[in-house]
């Protein structure tokens, strides 16, 4: 469709960079900082167009990126960050029909891109021991149109975890060496485990627990991303950047000689 | 599964971190720098486990990650950095259905990313001028079960795309200013356009030609990765890293007043 | 000594790390935003030691680093940043007994660095043509004790240097390339020729120049400093840091074949 | 001077980049890989011209930067990087007249850096533990001329150094935790400390160790240096760069309060 339909996820745009994610009902208004849009205009309107508000403010009007949608989340946590999250799923090849547990799922951000990545016929199972965390991230997959491909589940990891064949397991907590017997039981053999950790002595605490843990081919790398200025003629890079999100931890969950049968 | 079965794609990881995928097929031998294993072994093996061949050296054997497949592929051009890839799915979203156009295919490391990635409803269109060329992407992705998942056009995209309705359009080619239009043409009302260029000047050329092309919103970005040592007492980066793969360079396409219809 | 004297340097950096330098003059008061300091009670304490405002804030007082005098400098323009006049020195051989030239003079970053490091016996020739510039460097480096190291020199220098046997010449301003022809008659045989510039087009456009003018072993590169926090239990990089300062080229000034003398 | 003297330093550079330095001496020879320099045709040659061995091999005849001096330096030990020594620099006011001390000596790359920036009428204590790389060490700064501004000490640090009111002080060994309370005896009150060290979890060690001995004002950072390919129109990063070469950690050495006398 190249005109918006009800239930679409919708990206508005200001002159000024200020951008607004919607989900469009009938009825209903978007409030900007310069002026108001109606929902019932935005319904028909041609994706790609520039609309105004009522005080002829203009706003490209958009579907968003997956970008868009991890930047625009409600939060009261740290957000994984897009550049994160897309590396992640090619290092634990998440893909449509992939089986993946995660915990903690704090506001839902890495959540929201497995979620999208593994359907429709995958699942997400999101671990959170916060009640009113929990429930914020449910709010913002349901908001998205995501929360049927995630099992949202209340508990303290420390008590392990439903499943046992999963393809890959994600740990989002300060102190995941704490949880790694849960995690290796969780996956399946040879699974993808992964982790984002912000600081150095979390990452040397971790990588030692795994190879005690029976996981192997551990990796530790981080992401830089370098903005730049996009002016033809003066093409530079952005002034100040973002210095660190984490450091991400991979490896895969081996079966140990005595217990393999072949 | 937690065994591997015919058709299967495997990693085999020597203690030499030496690694080699193949795909599954009764009868087949796979022969290493330490000696020789059969499919007939690794069908039925448990997935994690350690295998030995016939000289008794030891390799994992896993499931690829995409990371992986990338890195494995048959190639005779630079291939795209899955980080790049991950960020590229995140920026244009890229998700299980989407309709995506590419060009040129190259060796084909990126259609295998988005083929995974828009897989199962989902499409790819991708396009080449060079027939050996699009042979080999063909091939790659046949070998990694993806080739259904993508439509292999061989045509000088100066001459247009067939599409016109396409969530997402990338470019990985030289002189992508030269099809600013016939992208737009291809691209629906507001979507994503994206590519990947190794210089500066190219950088500056595009985003001038991108102005006036309709499009908006660009972005120039790049992206570093930096891989670490994993002794936990001795944590600390490697030696060297990989400086440069490309800058990206995203925008959308932006309908013109004079030309919407609402 | 190591107490302090009249018309030392001196560091006073609060709790809060905010911090200022002074001169030392006997019966002068610093006014901090914590209360005050009279430079009487200053002069004769001891360098390491903790001092107290009127208000019994604590101040460190400590002599300044270089780093710590460039950062303090009145300016009105964009300065050097130490990670890139460190390497300066590095790169162009700046050292005691040194003859530099520089253009243009800027608020005097630079021109602070050079003077130190080519003292006692080197010389800097600083070329600056808007003349409330130069009266601001001067008193810069006046304050610093450096001013008896520098010819200041107020001038177009599209009319040449007046110097001929120059060791080094460093370029800061935005169109270096029209002065080429100048800075090659002001080097000796194979001086150093540096420059910093903040856009990629500037790059492209000098070392384009730097070719066809008699330049050789042309070097492009560019300096990022990651800082930590330092916490011993949660070592990790700081959130934000400066993503551009500016790209620095280096090149020698060559003698041609037709004018060279053997 | 624009023509070359005995005992001048020369940097030769062949077309290829390769480069050798030697100090000129009448009836030596450079044996190059493309034939033979004789020094005596090397003196008296104008700096900055290009000069043939006997088998017509061009070479470009220049003084050497401080960079190319490091860089060539005859080493048994990771030799300091020129990014880190022009910021050790900057951080730690080393200039004209400093009074600097540093261990262990190695194969005198710092050393170098420091004799140079500190001459003609400051001076450099070097500690080294083990006597062959006292003597590579004494040898390089020897042959460069820079022998004479610098002590060279053959002694085990946990004695303590000779030193009571040094300017500043580094450490380039890998514990240097060890060595605080001999650092802080050798340094002038609020004295510069510097180390650089390759891991994460010395840096930890470090900077938990600097906060219990007095120490204050504790920064860590890194430099990345990242070079460019330098052809104009087509302006782009070097594929591969040098990842890590060491964490910086500077402080400054406190007078607590009830050592102080004021």
């Amino acid at each position: 469709m190249h005109t918006a339909q009800p239930d679409d996820l919708a990206l508005l745009v200001g002159r000024d960079r200020k951008s607004f994610i919607v989900r469009l009902k009938p009825g209903s208004q978007l409030h900007t900082h310069r002026g108001v849009l109606s929902h019932d205009d935005l319904i028909g309107a041609s994706w790609g167009t520039q609309l105004s508000t009522h005080l002829g403010y203009p706003f490209l009007f958009l579907r968003p990126s997956t970008d868009d949608l991890v930047r625009d989340l409600k939060r009261t946590t740290q957000i994984i960050y897009p550049k994160d999250a897309g590396y992640i799923l090619m290092k634990m090849r998440v893909a449509p029909g992939s089986r993946v547990v995660e915990a903690g799922t704090g506001s839902g951000g890495l959540a929201l891109v497995f979620a999208q990545a593994v359907s429709p016929n995958g699942r997400v199972y999101s671990y959170e021991v916060r009640p009113e965390m929990q429930e914020l991230a449910r709010k913002n997959l349901a908001q998205l149109g995501l929360a049927d491909f995630v099992d949202f589940k209340q508990r303290d990891i420390a008590e392990g975890f439903d499943e046992c064949d999963a393809d890959a397991l994600f740990l989002d907590l300060p102190n995941p060496w704490d949880y790694l017997v849960q995690a290796h039981s969780a996956l399946s053999g040879g699974g993808f485990f992964g982790c984002i950790l912000p600081t150095t002595n979390q990452v040397s605490c971790l990588i030692g627990a795994l190879e005690e843990a029976d996981f192997g081919l551990i990796e530790v790398e981080e992401l830089f991303l370098r903005p730049y200025k996009t002016v033809p003629a003066r093409l530079r890079p952005m002034d100040r950047m973002v210095a660190h999100t984490g450091y991400l931890v991979f490896a895969r969950a081996l079966v140990p000689l005595e217990t393999s049968s072949q």
